[in-house]
């Protein structure tokens, strides 16, 4: 096998060890304010699954919990599928640093039998990526260079003056900066792209880090190549922020339009 | 202590056997078609958490997997406190039938400290509760009886045409039968009360049933005690229903238009 050379397929690459324990390390292409980019992190607990001999089907459902910050370095994932239904897999697993636990998880795989389909979350109407300018004012962290960032509404505030902007909501065109096809991996880590709700709506710059996300997987193999590394669009909008949490609620849409996934997460603030 | 004499009080009536596993019953007064009632189901889960004497802080997040059908009868509850932080704590859980992993849940409890609030999220302007007829065509299932659910927009189609409504949105008031003082275990089950919403959009009665869902809480002690038994108003939609996967995204608001608690799941079902 050669080496990988997109920083995502980096970030993915482990060594199994067996028995579901798979060793990794952070990637300094991806790293954040502290420690990792959390889109990668739960990327690579879903990885983990993908990579499991037992797995059956595809992903439906992920829930990572961000316990404890991911130290830059080797880390080790176990995977561990609790319950094998006919048509439905269920898998607990957990991040560990030496002893510690930093990272939780369970997903849901399946196998997936064609429906009729219909999608009320349809995609609203906008500029189209090439019409829009790329992200001004990204923040000094690694893990935004590796990602072609651009805001159709909903930009991080030019001014960070405390006011209330009275809506959190954004509509992001979001790509690999190194072209790379879409997969559920790089559609997690999508997921995670949108900064803080809380920096929009207040005008303000607080410590904020993810501590629950899930995203629901809606792509099917055919979607993710028709996207063949274009630009994503991404919705997401916080619902409530009070007394140290905040949640977010997102979509996020191939260009033409196709719901790829769902996802959802709260967040930890201080004021 | 005096035996439990509202229904969602004996659901939660479990012996302590130490090191976090707990001995619950199913109830019959929560029973659906097959199983309980996926709501108090999440609710057993949250509240394993919140008899756990290692417990700190109050609910935050709350994902709860549903591995397999729970059988009607005895379960047991292991809770696990895996990481501590200062101010957050991170939870893993199982129900246990016999050896069979039939429930897996992961939940976040964190002591909260006063902030600004914001709420993205506004209450729909809707009739009170009081003006909402009660749901008629109940389906015969025992759970449904134990609330009070008015719906006001998008009720269950009075005919199974497969007519596609376009919509899968519903506005509904919901309350115990009896009533109950509200807690973040009541409101858990409130998230689950909606009926699927493939029923609404599709007009189609197929067999579906909830494989993962997730409560984020924004409800304080004050908002729960506002409520004091009255009506909660929910607001569930689906985003994308196809190859066999539906999810739903929701918002629980207190009469007066507080935000309590976010939801989203995700079911599976057949055609």
């Amino acid at each position: 096998m050669r080496p990988a050379t997109h920083p995502f397929d980096q970030a993915l690459t482990f060594e199994a060890l067996g028995e579901g324990r798979f060793l990794g390390r952070t990637h300094p292409g991806y790293a954040n304010m502290v420690g990792p980019f959390g889109g990668v992190t739960a990327a690579q607990m879903l990885h983990a699954v993908m990579l499991h001999p037992e797995r059956l089907g595809e992903p439906a459902a992920l829930n990572v919990n961000f316990c404890a910050a991911v130290a830059d370095g080797a880390f080790e994932i176990h995977a561990q599928a609790v319950r094998t239904n006919r048509s439905t897999q269920h898998w607990c697993l957990s991040m560990y640093q030496g002893d510690e636990v930093v990272i939780t998880a369970t997903a849901v795989t399946a196998n997936r039998r064609s429906t009729l389909r219909a999608q009320d979350a349809g995609m609203p109407p906008v500029l189209s990526a090439e019409q829009v300018p790329p992200m001004s004012g990204k923040p000094p962290v690694a893990w935004i260079e590796r990602y072609d960032i651009r805001y159709v509404q909903g930009a991080l505030p030019a001014n960070w003056d405390d006011s209330d902007s009275g809506d959190s909501h954004s509509l992001v065109w979001m790509a690999d900066s190194q072209s790379r096809p879409l997969d559920l991996q790089s559609l997690t880590a999508y997921a995670d792209v949108f900064f803080p709700r809380l920096w929009l709506r207040r005008a303000r710059r607080v410590p904020i880090g993810t501590v629950s996300m899930g995203v629901y997987f809606h792509a099917t193999a055919q979607d993710l190549a028709a996207c063949a590394g274009g630009f994503v669009l991404g919705s997401a909008r916080a619902q409530v922020m009070h007394d140290g949490f905040q949640d977010q609620t997102g979509v996020l849409w191939s260009a033409d339009g196709r719901c790829l996934a769902s996802t959802h997460q709260t967040m930890y603030y201080r004021e």
